[in-house]
Order: structure tokens, then sequence, then C-alpha cells
């Protein structure tokens, strides 16, 4: 579609690192007001309805935003800014699991979402979490986000042009 | 107070990753023995009290320690050491939880312990965990306290004048 | 027994960091087909079985396996390749702690393992994980394993020649 070449921001960290806040930066930084916020949450409760208000309340006000918790690489390529952010890819592995997608699903929608984004061109700047630096989940279900989110992070920071993990509030350049 | 410039070193990283260590070494560096530790934790159980025993057993002999739960705010600016190292940013939070404190006025409380540092002069070296980097805890109190901490860290890792990370006891400079 | 000098290699991060990928990229340049595996795995279940079944499957053909739940440390000195690539410190600690060594017994046969390397010399390339950086467990052996193994790989951090975190897949050099 644009002849601009397409460029991946892989940004990931712990809950509250920061994350968020530091890919609005970078993408402010790339294109301006010109920036889609693309957001996969979904409030399943009140906790999350609201953790959800708070993110929203602190975007910045100008951008565009599209909900879509599933179909990110459908979505994707109809997103007309030259920058879009994605906040997040481990909410959308979550919500892939919810709905009863298998591993083998996911990692060809990771590898789906790349391709609509290599092909779509301009920036795409991803969001993700670390989940897998604790102690080892006591529950089943745990255990395969953490190793599928794991599998899809690796996929997406393998295909970045630019890599960060953020620290309490800090960015540690991966690549 | 003291006509020297305030200096802020922010130390973070898991449990049993060397923090403490390499804070002291820090500490001993830049202040000598000319030193007050500050230390936070309470002991609530044995086990706990074990923790502290260990830590307090590993200290260098001829620094003072001041014990505040709390109060650190209040507390810091009488400290007439060039060079103070609190240990812990993880346990304060916790306490203050405990004790029925908002996130507000645990933020607020925060901002209260770097202005009060600021006008103290001198260095102060302020040891933290990490806590945001495995699957989301199922308790409710534990989000919270992970939620709180993680923006506790980012104000005082912005505020500092260096910040490390520290991983299997080997720091990596975040700034 | 080699008259080359040893070197330590210390490869570390979360689950499904692509720790042992690398790991084993590194042996590849260090060693070619010159490497053994050591692998301290243990299927206790069928999950774990699984999961040893992907790593095997993954692990390049040629180079010869030898598994070895506990006793590493005599076990290595009979190994005749120049590199050996021992995955993983993480579950060896946990072989321990579960047949009831202490951590006293555990910190004693890891400086007994990295004596062992040190007489035979060539390379040896540990992979061992993070486990501190999530909320505190609630169970008692959680917290003794995080522990004990967050001392263990300060030990085999401090006497290594190169260290390196993971994190989705992409190494940060920690020394």
């Amino acid at each position: 579609m644009m002849p601009i070449p397409s460029t991946l921001v892989f940004v990931t960290g712990g809950a509250r690192s920061g994350k968020s806040r530091f890919a609005e930066e970078r993408a402010r930084q790339l294109g301006g007001e010109q920036v889609t916020y693309l957001a996969t949450a979904q409030a399943f409760d009140t906790e999350m309805e609201e953790r959800i208000g708070r993110h929203r309340a602190d975007r910045p006000a100008p951008w565009p935003t599209v909900e879509e918790p599933l179909e990110v690489a459908r979505v994707l390529p109809t997103l007309q800014t030259p920058v879009v952010l994605l906040d997040c890819l481990s909410l959308w592995v979550s919500n892939a699991l919810l709905r009863g997608d298998s591993e083998a699903e996911i990692l060809q929608a990771t590898a789906d979402l790349l391709g609509a984004q290599r092909q779509r061109g301009g920036t795409l700047i991803t969001v993700t979490n670390e989940v897998g630096l604790g102690i080892v989940p006591d529950n089943a279900l745990a255990r395969l986000y953490r190793d599928v989110l794991g599998r899809v992070n690796q996929a997406a920071a393998a295909a970045s042009d630019e890599a960060y993990l953020l620290v309490s509030g800090l960015p540690l350049r991966l690549k």
C-alpha cells in the first residue's frame, strides 16, 4: 500500500515498567499526530475496566483508537496512519487462548501479523509483557500462557528493527 | 543543610540478585565509613527475622543503622553522614500498604522522600525490588503491590543520577 | 586433563526467553561438533516428558548427550569434548532440593562444580533461569528455591568469563 519501508519497534517489560509510556513517546517521535492506537484490551471485570480507562486517559488526545481484541492481522492493513501503536501483544495472546486457540494457531497468527505489517509498510510499534521471570506458576493455563507468549515475543523481537526492555521506566536497548 | 549537591543512586533487581551487596559496595566507594544504613525491614515472623538477621550480619560493622519502616522522609534529613543507604523501597511500600495507605498517599510519600533528599544533599543510595516480571498474581493485594511499587520505582529511577539492574550479581547500567 | 584453559559462559533468562537456543549457538561457534550436551532434566510427569522431548528434538543431531540430574561435578571431568553445554543449573538445583539437600550442601556442590570445570579445562556453557523477578511466592519451598538458585546463579556468574541475559530471544551482555 504505502511505498515507505516497514519498520518494527518492539517494546517489552514487566507490569508498571513504563512500557506504554515509552512506546507512546517513540510513536510521537516517529509519527507526530499521524498515529493510530490499536488496542487489544477487553474488559471482563471492573478492575480491568478501570485499568483500560486509566490507559485511555493517558493517551494523547489526537490519536484515533481502534479496539480489536483478536483480528489484528486483518485490521492492521486497513489503518491509514504511517505509525501504528499496538498495545499489547500480551493481551492479544491472552484473548486468543481464552477463546480456545491452540499454540500452533497463535504462532501462525503472529506470523500473519508480522507479514501484514511488512506488506502495509510504515511503522508498527508493539508493546508486550515479560512474564517468564518468576517462579513456575502452579496452574497449567498460566504455564501455557507464558510458554506461548514467550514464543510470540521471540518471533516479534526477531523481526524487529529496534527492541527495548523497560525497567523502572528506563529503556535498555536490546537491538 | 549540607552544601554538597544531592546525588541519587537507584539499584533494582530480583530476589537474591546481589542488589544489597552492590549497593553496599557503591556506598563504601562513595562514603567510606561515613554511611548510614537506613533499614525499612520489619519482622512479622521468624522467616523474616532470619532474613533480617542475615542482612545485618552481612553489613559492614562501622556503619550506624537506623531502622524506620515508614517515616523515611522525616528521618532522612536528620541523618548526618554524607551517604545514606536506604534498603529498601520495596519493603517500605509493603509496610505502607499493610497499614492501609492508599496508592495516592504512597506516591505522595515518594515525592516527599525524593524532595527530602534534594534538600538534605549528599548521596542517597536506594535499593528496591523488581516484582512485575512474572505471571499476573492471583490475589488482588499482590496486584496492587506490584502496581504501586512499579510506580514508586519509576519515580525514583526518573529522579536518579545513576541506575542499575542487578542480574545474578552482575550490574546492568540503566542510566 | 586438557592443556587448554578453562572458559565459563553463563546464560540466564526467563522461561521461553531463548536461553537454550542461544547457548547452543554459542556452543556450536566454540566447539562445532565437539560438544557434549549435559542434561539435568528429570521427567516426573507427562508435561515434563513432553518438555524434555521438545528440547531433545531441537538439539543438533551429532552431539552426544549425557543425562545426569545430580552428580554434575563428578560427571563433568569424564567428558572428552572441548565444549560442554550444561542445561540447566536451575533444574539441577531443583533436583537437589527435592532429594533433601540443604542450601549449604547445594552451595558446596556449586563450588565443586566450578572447581571441576577449572580442573577439566575447555569450555563450559551453563544455562540457568531467573526466577526472582515476580511477586514473593506463597509457598515456602518456592521461596527457598528462588533464594538458593539466586545464590547459585551469583556464584556461577561471578566465576564466568562471559555472561548473558536473554530477553525475548535477544541477548543482553552482562559481562
